[in-house]
């Protein structure tokens, strides 16, 4: 049964994937029409610069006034592929007022707020769906709130912004320096003009924001999420790394707490194995480990970005939404049930590779090694070199808290015979 | 607001599966309470041997009268972990009739006779879900039919059968022979007493059939799925392969043609790149490539069998179909409006590496050569070895329709130089 008033969709942005997503429903529309069962409508699209509308984008639907869009009252669903806080805060609150579900990509504004935003989509009946916020066109937001919902969720751990990995992977596989790659990466479209939300870890951070409340039912907050980009790792930190056969990669994880009641959640570069699944991630691809009680060890990859794969994630949700509305019913809201704390970064228990610049003279070895025992932290390897008169340790560690290890480094520095720490990275994923 | 009666649930089967998820609903019962929104019961679990059940069962749920459970008329989802096509397809049938939804594991049942399943379901107003039917816990039906349904898959590759997938390895790893490797895949009980429907493919080409249905919107019978096990593949396939920068698995591949119009689907051992991602898949873990227009390339990789990742699997169906019922409403049904036909084995275009063992004499190369090129098969590289007196020849084709080879090799056996085909694979993932 086939009904035959077509659901109006309104556009919110049409740049990389607004015009995809515009591309899409136009080109496939026979396609979405069987999928959902009503014909589905582009009944607007809002713009900043009407200018800019790409090819193949219908002219007649373009409008700058987004508001009065969204409060047109016969629109079923907002897609908001706008980015930033606002004005796609007050445009998602104002659709859902006014009857309107909404599909967004919006990982920054996710992160931030919503919390409120699911309350609001609730008070109005409406679905709140976010697919493509996290990982592009990688089914993770999905698997998590709906697949895995029947299962505890112990750990998430993955690469989730692509313009970082692109940049490390050139560095490993280049033995160039961070702002070579970081050059290449620009010219090729790859990081943005000002790549500060990439190279620092804001985006990845929202990232993980996301996926840890979704994965243990609970909020964390953007602020919850310590945060280190990978501006600082040098190419000697990769040559170290290789050393040890292990890489270097930005890695966003979500852990729950041994004792079960905190969880943490974190961005930063780290040390993996070679032969750790995620070390072979090329390029600006993502990929997520998710490790939960009954099922184990699952792992997503794909293209993390795009408009394309971005778009592809936005329509599965369109299309659920959609299906949502002719039922009469909504999909899964928020669930934050199990108010877990969140514990700062001192409390994380992992691994560490430290570097120092040491006095070539007797005893060093022992002074330095006294220091981690007196702060408890157990040494499992010791490499020392000398070169041109210039000694050097590389010390990795045995699990030991931040808080040890931070207490650790800050002793090593006191030390007359320590002439500085070249490097401080975690280790992960063994 | 809570719904305080509870959601009754009818457990069929309570073997390694289905005691996971008994446990499960019990140990986690509150959990699985605040995610769905209500209470969720077991109410009843029909085994076969009551006298067999397993500890931390509640005995007093036990019962052997599968048929009354499910007609008992207070039963709101039926969990069918039972496997094979009957009983659990007349009791799949009943449980409609009677007002349940039902989520199952069943693979055989499914591929044999998912449409008229569908149906009935839809008939009753039912939902049928069934994630752990594919690649236990790793979650792909879902992706397939609701992360993806914006999307135009055109394939899906992939190791869907964990015993045969270990097997292989051990033949990789350890050098050794398919008997060899089966008999220690038995003994650490990764294999069953009886194999044949893991090594001759008949649960992958189950696999194969489910999951090309879903992804092209299409009816694929088990029938229309070309299917060759593992029992024919050899030390020797192994060993050339890996000479060849190859490895061997058996994949399940269900391809859209060029055209649109049709698509195929095949299980049968294949040769893949080492540098290929499915090639590092190890023991009795799965992984499926799905390639979309939009999204790009997709992989899902984890635990594809055991008790836990299956019930893993199934509890995530049961919170949807309980949230479904509480709202009213089902979820995806069937969606095979696309009608496309599914084309016989020999218009797969792929490519082979084809051992022969040849008269050790001038111009036999030349002869070989000449029947490929009769017959349209394009060469890609040859390598020809004589040991002890015993000449071969290895030859890797371009892509060609498995037609052209059949007749190839038909054609190659009738030369009076050709002593022996000794081996044919095709060679996928490059």
């Amino acid at each position: 049964m086939m009904r035959t008033r077509p659901l109006k969709v309104a556009l919110l942005g049409c740049g990389v994937v607004g015009s995809e997503v515009a591309r899409i429903m136009t080109t496939h529309a026979d396609d979405l029409t069987a999928r959902i069962g009503a014909p589905v409508e582009l009944a607007g699209i809002a713009v900043r610069r009407p200018d800019r509308v790409r090819e193949g984008v219908p002219a007649e639907l373009v409008t700058t006034d987004a508001t009065a869009l969204v409060k047109r009252g016969d629109i079923d669903i907002v897609v908001e592929v706008i980015g930033g806080i606002e004005p796609a805060r007050t445009l998602i609150t104002t659709a859902f007022e006014h009857g309107a579900s909404v599909v967004s990509a919006n990982k920054a504004l996710l992160a931030e707020d919503g919390a409120a935003l699911h309350a609001v989509a609730q008070r109005h009946g409406a679905d709140l769906y976010y697919e493509a916020a996290v990982a592009g066109a990688i089914p993770l937001v999905r698997p998590l709130r709906e697949s895995l919902v029947g299962d505890k969720v112990n750990r998430v751990l993955g690469i989730v912004n692509g313009t970082t990995n692109f940049i490390l992977d050139r560095m490993e596989t280049g033995g160039t320096g961070y702002s070579e790659a970081l050059d290449e990466a620009t010219a090729l479209g790859y990081a943005e003009a000002d790549p500060t939300a990439d190279v620092e870890g804001f985006d990845a951070a929202a990232k993980a924001a996301i996926l840890a409340g979704i994965a243990f039912h609970t909020r964390v907050r953007l602020d919850d999420v310590h945060r280190e980009g990978i501006t600082e790792v040098t190419a000697a930190d990769i040559a170290s790394a290789r050393r040890m056969g292990r890489t270097v990669k930005l890695l966003a994880i979500c852990e729950r707490a041994e004792d079960g009641r905190s969880v943490t959640a974190r961005v930063h570069p780290a040390m993996i194995p070679l032969s750790h699944p995620l070390a072979s991630v090329r390029e600006a691809y993502n990929a997520v480990f998710v490790e939960a009680e009954a099922a184990g060890q699952l792992m997503f990859y794909g293209p993390g970005a795009g408009g394309a794969p971005t778009a592809s994630a936005v329509l599965g949700d369109l299309v659920a939404v959609c299906r949502n509305k002719l039922n009469g019913a909504t999909g899964p809201g928020e669930s934050a049930y199990s108010r877990l704390s969140v514990s700062p970064m001192g409390e994380v228990v992992t691994r560490y590779h430290i570097s120092l610049d040491v006095a070539d003279k007797p005893g060093v070895l022992a002074q330095v090694a006294a220091e981690f025992n007196e702060h408890g932290v157990s040494i499992e390897t010791v490499h020392q070199q000398v070169k041109d008169g210039e000694a050097s340790l590389v010390v990795v560690t045995h699990r030991a808290s931040d808080a040890a290890l931070s207490a650790t480094v800050g002793a090593l520095r006191a030390l007359d015979t320590v002439r500085g720490v070249a490097g401080i990275m975690r280790v992960e994923g063994e």
